[in-house]
């Protein structure tokens, strides 16, 4: 039993959006241009502590629960050489989240945020999309629903990330059937050689043909062409909207999870911030079709949540100025022109 | 009795430089290779770790003393309206930073940094450099003095920022002098109208006029056209590099102060990284001139050090991920192509 029952089900709660609290952002908007600095002049610090108060409804914010949700899957797609690691890889990545030997461990500790990882079905890799959907209907809707059950509703914030060789490829596939272009959102991912990136893009050119009749119907897209840990982002990411929580997602098969729900309601992201411009090729791409600008280029492709958990660091530097700054009054210090 | 006994004395100290501990960076490179994760799938955060260890002569580096040094001055060109606050803010900032108000102290806490101000002389601004040299030789080489030995040889990492009314307009005319195309660094500072550019964009021409006969000469133009706490960033800069510490550069004031470095010895910055990019106009011409790429940009122009010390984050989570990550040995994870 999924909490969906039917994607028609899955669909309408996509469509049925709430909008954040206008009021607390105003609020936070005040106090801003209170603070001995000049207006505006912490840009973009100043801009995500007005988001973060937008969704929360609380001013200040808080960062104080913040969770990283690290989704893995394995992919029938890796029959076709698509990846530069084998699919066993996803498995012992999982163990080493669970050992502490990973990246987003480190970046976990150093935020000072909740690691949670979820593994989907690991020894029953999606289908082959080249030759039939990944997931059918129930499939889909069972990782959906496991992603959006993940995401607490006491979190202030929520990190999405990934891990699950072969995605790169699903990403790349799901972005391609949705804005157009063929195989352009291919790239090396994990470091494919030239050839390899050939046989990814000969698998993207021959699942878009394969599943043409669905490629207007974006969660129908997001089964025949994504993975279970895809599903469960754009679960989560759907269930954090409804929870008004304020989330980071992070490069490439993060934000390609999460365009089905842009392309069925255009402001279905804007409790989400990009939190990093990835390396990967299709990223940039997909980011400017998503009108996102993310925080970050530091050229990271590692994925696990990693580039989004960095940008962890700037919101928390960005509420740190916000609520600890002295006010012009406190201080005695002059304002603009004064 | 300054450290410096002219300018011909600094500037063979500005020549005299040290090359970096290769052997620590290639250490870092290799250890970074046994990591659990794809080859350079970190980007950036990997090659700072390596940038460290490169300067600080240590495989893995460490982050345990940084230091964030904000040197203030005072600028007789205010008497140009070339700001849109009264001079008397520097002097009230300063004091701010003492009671732990501004946006520097909640980033310094926040990044684990230890904060130290060094107020230049408030009392006695800079001479109106559109009407004489801005500082004597004495001033000058009195306030690179201060700055060289504000120094500590056992901070692990330093970082430069500033504080001074007027001093973006410095930071321009010092701009345009080493790298030509007159006002072209002129910006809105902390908030001009756009009477008020024209007015700095103006008393720039008039300085650069006066002060023609020395703009091929750095330090004179440093000393002509700078500030107390741009010549004391200098100072601080090049005793770092004498050190062989790490340096994070803030904004458009922090690079304009170090430009003459450069322009007296091309690799004078090596041991420094941008933090980043000022939505002030003129440090994205800067930047370019100098050939550096900083790791942020997130529309911040605050100036006290702020860009550079969020970019002290990106630092923290590269080093947390290169000294916590497991070996692909350890963690039993198949390597590419395993």
């Amino acid at each position: 039993m999924t909490r969906f029952a039917s994607l028609a089900d899955l669909r309408a709660a996509c469509l049925d959006l709430p909008a954040g609290h206008a009021e607390a952002a105003a609020a936070v908007g005040r106090r801003e241009a209170t603070l001995t600095k000049p207006p505006r002049s912490l840009g973009r610090l100043e801009q995500v502590v007005a988001w973060l108060a937008l969704w929360q409804g609380a001013s200040p914010p808080r960062l104080a629960n913040v969770e990283i949700l690290v989704f893995a899957g394995n992919h029938g797609v890796t029959a076709q050489g698509v990846s530069a690691y084998p699919a066993a890889v996803t498995a012992q990545m999982v163990a080493n989240f669970a050992n502490g030997g990973a990246a987003i461990n480190q970046l976990a500790r150093l935020t000072g945020a909740e690691l949670r990882v979820i593994a989907l079905d690991l020894d029953h890799p999606t289908a082959d999309f080249t030759v039939k959907p990944a997931m059918d209907e129930a499939e889909f809707l069972a990782a959906v629903t496991a992603g959006y059950e993940a995401v607490s509703p006491e979190a202030d914030l929520v990190v999405l990330g990934e891990m699950g060789i072969g995605n790169t490829t699903a990403a790349a596939a799901i972005s391609a059937a949705l804005f157009g272009g063929g195989e352009r959102f291919a790239g090396y991912g994990t470091g494919l050689s030239d050839a390899g990136v050939a046989r990814k893009r000969e698998a993207i050119d021959r699942a878009l043909a394969r599943h043409e009749r669905i490629l207007d119907e974006p969660l129908r897209v997001a089964a025949a062409l994504g993975g279970r840990e895809l599903a469960a982002i754009l679960g989560a990411c759907l269930a954090a909207r409804h929870l008004r929580i304020p989330t980071l997602i992070d490069g490439f098969v993060c934000t390609a999870a999460v365009a089905p729900l842009v392309k069925l309601r255009g402001d279905a992201l804007d409790h989400a911030l990009g939190g990093h411009l990835s390396a990967e090729l299709g990223h940039r791409l997909l980011l400017e079709e998503l009108g996102l600008r993310p925080l970050l280029d530091l050229g990271m492709r590692l994925g696990e949540g990693s580039g989004a958990a960095v940008a962890l660091l700037v919101l928390r530097a960005a509420l740190a100025c916000h609520t600890g700054m002295a006010t012009f009054e406190e201080a005695h210090v002059s304002n603009k022109d004064g």
